[in-house]
């Protein structure tokens, strides 16, 4: 697949994390696509919209997948890398590929992932980050505790 | 904290285990505890119960907890070896330490949190592994849909 149809992908995890900040959430957002690039489900980190620190964008996403058979097909796209949790489900799940819009404002397990054949491509997109700096910078305690920061 | 403190509290996470088997569901539970022994909040897995994957005994008690501002000093106790999906989540958020049930059925990220510095207490129960061989036998496919394995 080309770079092109993976950002396209991400303008959908972007659009959730830009309506997470919209409601004045953390704004992370994920989807996941078929090998064809068909949007399977998409969702986003809603910590502070539910009082859910258990909803972050890439479980929401899965969530909203429902029961699956198998995820060794599917692409994960995330507006950030993944964190310990969601790098820990993209394993156990063993979903193939995860499209990563950045990876400069957290760095989480994405190297982990890479090392256990997950294919791993982080965009570097400065949508994301900028994005997700403007929120940390306003909210630095919401963003700690979100990542488990004391 | 003593053997028997452990144990006491692996008898709620084994209740939610069974309640789990009674609603015709995966038996697995968990609970967590302040460092005192208090219980914080339990759960178990509900794939089958909600059709929703994304509800793992660890997980499901860790949402139940609410928003905490430090898991460090917390007990997370399960019947079952966690999965990557929940050894992420103790892993990301910092919880201290791990009690688990049973780690001979499945083994998961033990290992990985204890050299990650969780301290982790397997206590090798047979009534953990018997409710869990039990729901195995009977629903394979369920059982290996909830970790993953195709």
């Amino acid at each position: 697949m080309d770079q092109a149809k993976y950002e396209a992908m991400l303008q959908v995890a972007l659009e959730e994390a830009r309506q997470g900040f919209a409601e004045g959430g953390i704004p992370i957002g994920a989807a996941l696509f078929t090998e064809d690039g068909e949007l399977v489900s998409r969702g986003h980190n809603r910590r502070v919209q539910e009082d859910d620190s258990s909803i972050h964008g890439e479980t929401d996403a899965f969530r909203k997948a429902g029961r699956q058979r198998s995820y060794r097909k599917l692409i994960m796209v995330t507006t950030l890398s993944p964190c310990w949790y969601c790098s820990g489900l993209v394993r156990q799940f063993g979903i193939g590929t995860v499209v990563v819009g950045e990876s400069r404002t957290f760095r989480g397990g994405a190297d982990w992932l890479r090392e256990n054949g997950v294919n791993i491509i982080d965009l570097d997109s400065a949508e994301c980050r900028e994005l997700l700096e403007r929120y940390v910078a306003a909210h630095p305690e919401v963003w700690n505790e979100d990542i488990g920061k004391e």
